[in-house]
């Protein structure tokens, strides 16, 4: 399929065996090429990656894995590494490996010579329907996450849905609660779909996998190709859609340092209290709030925050969030299952409401 | 006058005075402003930019003042400002001094959450005909110039001509640098205005400095509008012009570790030795490249390059330089006086000749 940008067109392929499928890689054919990667990433593909690029493994840099890896600092790292190397402005930089790894060297790529091209190859289930696809690059900051970044559009996108088996179960989870999330802004067949196939999913059945990250995609795609910059009615148009359980789970990222929490798992929770929120300010029905908690839940998701934090730290950390504006903090709410908006004009006692029965002991 | 880059034209402001007038800052009324600004600069205009913006000194960082801050350090120290002050996506970053500051408070504008709105407000000769104008931004590395930035157009420019009277003089030839490229890449009467009329920019003239600063604009903006990105011809088209005199230049710059050569003074060298090079390659006529090495000397900048520095230093540090394709040298040279080409075919026994000539003792 292709994300329909213009002359930023790219196409994403998904299935199984694209890794070391030569024909994944026709774009870097005579092109220098370096790779970025991670540890737990390198182990189990990069052998596989370089045998198919026929590259050596002097031509890629491995680097920690893990949230908090996804630093000014460690895009200093890389762009060393790349000057170092003389990559030229017509090479190619291929990302391998999860979000973090996607995100820190999309940015690195936005900014090296002032933007090189770039190539995506998600190894996790949130990289490959969410992280890959859009553009958005970018590392955290002590202050919020993704707080430093850039637009950046790669030249394709490739997603091996085999690397899904050596993915822990609890990615796997964080990566349903952006599928989940597909589902609830923009996609209610997609929603009821995950509520019957759910199991199938969490067996990585290869058919159900690959439908639904196309479907996942493919929602993405239409979104981004609507409001490519998040720049659309001062940033709550259509792209702002995807932030649907964001602002609450940067806000429990942020108070855990992204050391414990998974962006998924903060997203899944935060899926919930948007739904909580929109319950409660009678938009939608308490029971499709229920069915959100349910089917977070049964994902193996956690539907509680982390303990300790507060209301207070929640006004604070949403405050700091990008999604400010004119000092009103707006919010991804849902209107139905399928149906979400990106408002600051809800009733701020709703917000207390939730943030005191999801901080409750 | 206007910069024609569709959604993202912009105006740019040429006269006297304009620092003070409130007319100028239409853009920033009822908007947060975070202004970044350098010693020197401060001591000069700042108060004069705070009345008029009514802004406070805590709304400002003030930075040391030169090329050695253009740095990934200090883009940290500014985003890390602008989160402690949480400035909102849709708030404005002022570049107030400089070529360096605008680079850097640009390069930082460009990636603060993904990219917010700046204004330029140049107040060095240089600045308000070349590095204010076309979106260019970064910072250095050890291992060459503007390594790391991105594309970012501001949203205005304000060049207050007053604010040369306060430049020192080597500045002045520092920017009368880059209005003779202007004439030599592509505006042959503005070469020929500057021969005539040299001398009336050096004593400041307000006319012939308004005059000569919006010709140059109006050059930089016809072919920043025709390759906003330097993206045409694989790096080659009508934007790569622009560099006539820059990849002899950086190399200067880069071998001095930006400490003792002005931007400006290397790139006057730099139309030097294209010229030069140019001669020797017999694409212009031998009294052509003596008018450019007059003209530049008549300016005040130096037409010999640093001592030591070596016709090995020279091709190893241009080797680095961003316009390198596929391994091969691009350099712009010339056809004419007034007209340019951007190249990587041409005899390099001729550039092997240009840098024996001019790395001879």
């Amino acid at each position: 399929m292709l994300v329909e940008l213009q002359e930023r067109a790219y196409p994403i392929r998904i299935g199984p065996g694209l890794l070391a499928d030569g024909a994944s890689y026709k774009l870097l054919r005579s092109r220098l090429v370096r790779v970025v990667t991670d540890q737990n990433v390198a182990a189990l593909y990069l052998e596989r990656v370089l045998e198919a690029l026929g590259l050596t493994p002097n031509e890629v840099l491995v680097l920690p894995a893990g949230e908090t890896q996804k630093t000014w600092a460690n895009a200093e790292r890389v762009l060393d590494w790349l000057l170092a190397a003389r990559l030229p402005r017509d090479g190619v930089l291929v990302a391998l490996g999860g979000g973090v790894i996607g995100d820190l060297a999309g940015f690195c790529a936005a900014v090296y010579q002032r933007g090189i091209d770039f190539v995506q190859i998600p190894t996790t289930l949130l990289a490959q329907v969410d992280s890959s696809v859009g553009g958005k690059t970018g590392v955290n900051h002590a202050r919020g996450k993704n707080m430093i970044g850039a637009f950046h559009q790669p030249q394709a996108v490739i997603a091996d849905t085999d690397t899904l088996r050596s993915l822990p179960a609890r990615e796997l989870a964080a990566g349903l609660a952006e599928v989940i999330k597909c589902g609830l802004l923009g996609d209610a067949p997609l929603f009821a779909r995950l509520e019957r196939d759910l199991d199938r999913l969490l067996a990585l059945d290869a058919e159900t996998l690959a439908e639904t990250i196309e479907r996942c995609c493919a929602l993405k795609a239409r979104i981004v190709a609507a409001d490519e910059r998040e720049s659309l009615h001062g940033g709550a148009g259509p792209r702002a859609l995807l932030n649907l359980g964001h602002t609450f789970g940067h806000a429990v990222e942020t108070y855990t340092r992204y050391e414990t929490w998974l962006h998924g798992e903060a997203v899944g929770l935060g899926l919930c209290m948007a739904a909580d929120l929109s319950a409660r300010l009678r938009w939608i029905a308490e029971e499709d709030a229920a069915r959100v908690v349910a089917l977070v839940q049964r994902a193996g998701l956690p539907v509680r925050p982390p303990q300790g934090i507060t209301p207070d730290h929640f006004r604070g950390l949403m405050a700091q969030d990008k999604k400010v504006a004119g000092g009103r903090v707006r919010l991804v709410l849902l209107r139905a299952i399928g149906e979400a908006v990106v408002t600051a004009d809800f009733d701020p006692d709703a917000l207390e409401q939730t943030l005191a029965h999801y901080c409750a002991a």
